[in-house]
């Protein structure tokens, strides 16, 4: 058996840290937090600091932690996995046994990328988007009455929806003129319908991502954007373009006015930078932006690829994670961006990170008797300090933090009071925050006592442009592979949607037979589902008959 | 001493709960979900129905509950809050000292209210309001060039943001035709650019909120729209509205169009039924909706003086919140809104509830030793089955889940797809989930395998229409006020806020210095925040200088 493939807690790295964790580094003692402290703590790459001083580690820890990224192996698992090795498997069991190619997507910059295949299949679809974003500019493709198409509905869910959706958010003052996108993804009809109030139908494009095709939300949006479009006289043939897998439903040119491909070898989750985000984000952007994207994500699996932690932006990122969830026992991650502009990236980073991590089985199929994936979760600050922050200092559970900051704003458009600019007092406050977290503060009255000892990182880049945003993306999707290569499981699939996913389908398939017969169908065994639902009037209520 | 101010775990029914938890009902057990369980372990109230059976509890359980409930005095205590006693407050130590009188804003419903003089200055606000809203559609106040307001730009952050906000976003369909809301809270000031690029100066009014007046954040937004507006030519005070504290630096009619008065006895997270949300959502939704707002809000505050846990569907929620946290030991809840509309109702509820109960010490100053409030998070299903919900189905740590339904969706545009419409796809989904969730499933590949037991409610109501999200929202108020009364922690000051700013305050005045300096001032012991900034070169890239 492959080395990597045992028991973390069989390393030496992993006893040590043990040991290590009974007396963890305390940020409250007097005289830790030097200037030196935080000019040692710091990690760079892509352009883009990593600030641990307020972690509760100190140079023994980090060189644990190093033994502990070495003995797991875990840059060289990366290597693994961007040269195509199969990584998303569980030995001995059937699965999805495939490689792990996200990082293909953006190895578009030298003449010998990792996986030549996956990018040279990356390159076409590229060539492909080009081509479509140039037909937009050119006036090639324009709608009935000869104008241009000036907005883009996206229909598609989870892995689909929240990546491009948070990026798209991001990255709205660097937006073409004219140019909008909008992103329904709950199977809900009011997601729809309230999308489809915002839109000419005329002036508009859709686009469908599902790499199966059959994905039942994003199939019932489909229908109802198809009928949007029939019903003002729109052709949707002309308007609704495919992202989706070759060979799938939805792979039919007689449907779709042109197709994008996604592959296999790339998770709903991991495909921001695939075509997924790739049509989105360069009708919004246009195609040179997405490239930068793109840019920054090659410089930080550039990054990735660094042996020592301390240059490694999200192998340390990750094994800090791994010190506060396993050997200090934090059960969640909070992700505090200060940039408004950020306020859907939690979201997106709730899922990759909790769908690729939320598992209770190692890579041999053992279940596991230690914690894997937290549970991440977030909003923008300075708003969260006038929300949940209450907790965050002074609650029973400690939750560590990670910060995201820019040095600049987006739009340059700031403004002085009290001496000082905007801009600035969101990186005060941040610090403020770190520090306060950090040190606690005695008082005499209980109330206005801070524990302190609460752990935080600070990511800071100098104003979040699409490169920017793109190495962002990168080093999170590496940080969530390097914690399942530490804990030896599969961030790769996700079995535990599957069971949810048949269970509705049952009931939908007595729904549709109930409707089809306009009576009670006699019960059997099986009515289980329906009569939960009967006895509990779930449903009773709305249905007319 | 009064008994309710007593350690809750000296009561009965808390040994009675240890017991218990040591063999808590088991959700896997074949032939437990049975329609009769459904049927029974379901409460309602004001429009709502609470399904508990997928909770891992037994009529053992609700019956030591019931005992909790009844020996912490809870329903006892809120009416006690109704009544303005002073809840607000740490025995013996210097604290707020206040009366806790949210409910005054919608007990406007009957000729004795429980407390008259607050819902008489209610009263007064709802009558300007009322004014304001009557002058709008009249036409008494228009534009310079005599043309009617269609934006309302609110500027606030926290309490003043987050449930106006959620309120405004879930109920859009009712929006008065051709009026718009938005919401500045960040003190990024790209939040406040990217608003004020989708209005037209001419057409909007401001509505300013903040309590004391001073908030930083809400005071550099104010200065910013003041700048946009003077830029287009159009006067601030006749645009600028202002929701703050009778005596505040806000109070000054002479800079606003006109002003409506918070009150001390309103916390800003539970003050969506004041003016707070007033103004906001009678501008977008009308009077009459608001006051519907305040009709469901009060129906529930009625059924939350139910001495029966199993009629009183806060405190029942609260009670099982309880169980899951300090007796199964679960960190976090997951709010899981099974409605589009409802996309920022969790973020709202995890301030007004982590706010509230993030403390640690009791209302006679002394620390726990116990957990109190939970991590509260979540996002909209079934989205969220496409993305976090892997690590509630198979991750490591239990997540107990709130599910909010509605029967009906709020635009009634819906399309039916493979038999089934897609509002019923949705119901059946929940359902799909929560059965999931509890029971799990065997399996020979272990990556297939579902341990189960993990434990759900649903909340449910027919559609999600103004009073319906008055009553959810006086729902979770009520819950997390028993929460804190149970624990005996004050779930209605937040000094855990103040060291963060305090320390934020220092750095600005450091930055603010420097520039008024030109140079760096000489070092001093009370420089370690500027040292460590710039050791850290937190700014130090973006300065011009």
């Amino acid at each position: 058996m492959e080395t990597y493939l045992q028991d973390w807690r069989t390393t030496p790295a992993y006893r040590r840290l043990l040991e290590l964790a009974s007396r963890p580094c305390d940020l409250t003692a007097p005289g830790l937090l030097t200037p030196e402290r935080l000019q040692r703590y710091r990690a760079s790459g892509a352009g883009f600091d990593l600030l641990y001083a307020f972690a509760r580690l100190d140079d023994q820890t980090l060189a644990a932690l190093q033994e502990l990224a070495d003995q797991r192996r875990a840059v060289e698992q990366f290597d693994m996995m961007r040269r195509g090795v199969v990584m998303n498997r569980i030995v001995g069991y059937e699965c999805e046994n495939r490689a792990v190619l996200h990082t293909a997507c953006r190895d578009i910059f030298s003449a010998t990328p990792k996986h030549p295949q996956a990018t040279e299949l990356a390159k076409q679809q590229l060539a492909r988007l080009h081509e479509f974003t140039q037909d937009l500019a050119s006036g090639a493709l324009l709608n009935e009455a000869g104008e241009p198409f000036t907005d883009l509905v996206c229909i598609g869910i989870g892995g689909s929806d929240l990546g491009p959706r948070a990026l798209a958010l991001a990255l709205q003052p660097f937006a073409l003129p004219g140019r909008r996108v909008h992103f329904i993804a709950n199977v809900d009809p009011d997601d729809a319908a309230a999308v489809l109030r915002k839109v000419e139908p005329a002036r508009t494009l859709a686009c469908v991502v599902s790499k199966s095709g059959t994905t039942l939300e994003t199939r019932t949006n489909e229908e109802l954007v198809r009928r949007f479009f029939l019903q003002a006289g729109c052709d949707p043939r002309r308007r609704i373009l495919a992202v989706t897998g070759k060979g799938s439903p939805m792979d039919d040119p007689e449907r779709y006015l042109r197709s994008f491909f996604m592959f296999d070898f790339i998770g709903g989750r991991y495909s921001a930078t695939s075509m997924v985000g790739g049509v989105p984000l360069a009708f919004l952007l246009g195609y040179d932006a997405f490239v930068e994207i793109l840019r920054g994500a090659h410089e930080m699996d550039e990054v990735a690829a660094r042996p020592q932690i301390t240059d490694n932006l999200p192998l340390l990122l990750a094994l800090i994670g791994i010190w506060n969830r396993n050997f200090l026992g934090m059960e969640t991650v909070a992700v505090l961006p200060y940039s408004q502009a950020l306020h859907r990236f939690p979201a997106h980073l709730q899922q990759c990170d909790m769908e690729s991590n939320g598992k209770s089985i190692d890579r041999l199929g053992q279940t596991v008797s230690f914690q894997t994936g937290p549970i991440v979760w977030g909003e923008p600050g300075t708003n969260g300090q006038h929300a949940f922050y209450q907790l965050l200092h002074q609650g029973t559970t400690v939750v560590p933090a990670e910060f995201i900051a820019f040095r600049q704003s987006q739009y340059g458009e700031d403004t002085e009071v009290d001496g000082t600019t905007s801009q600035e007092k969101l990186l005060a406050n941040i610090l403020a925050q770190a520090l306060a977290l950090a040190t606690g503060r005695p008082h005499d009255n209980p109330n206005k006592r801070f524990a302190g000892n609460r752990p935080s990182c600070i990511l800071i880049a100098d104003r979040l442009t699409p490169r920017a945003m793109g190495a962002l993306l990168a080093l999170y999707e590496a940080k969530i592979a390097f914690q399942g290569f530490v804990w030896n499981i599969n961030s790769f699939d996700q079995e535990g949607v599957q069971l949810g996913k048949a269970l509705a389908n049952r009931l939908l398939d007595i729904f549709a037979q109930q409707r089809r017969q306009e009576a009670e169908a006699p019960p059997t065994a099986d009515d289980l589902p329906r009569h939960l639902l009967d006895a509990a009037g779930l449903l009773n209520r709305s249905r007319s008959r």
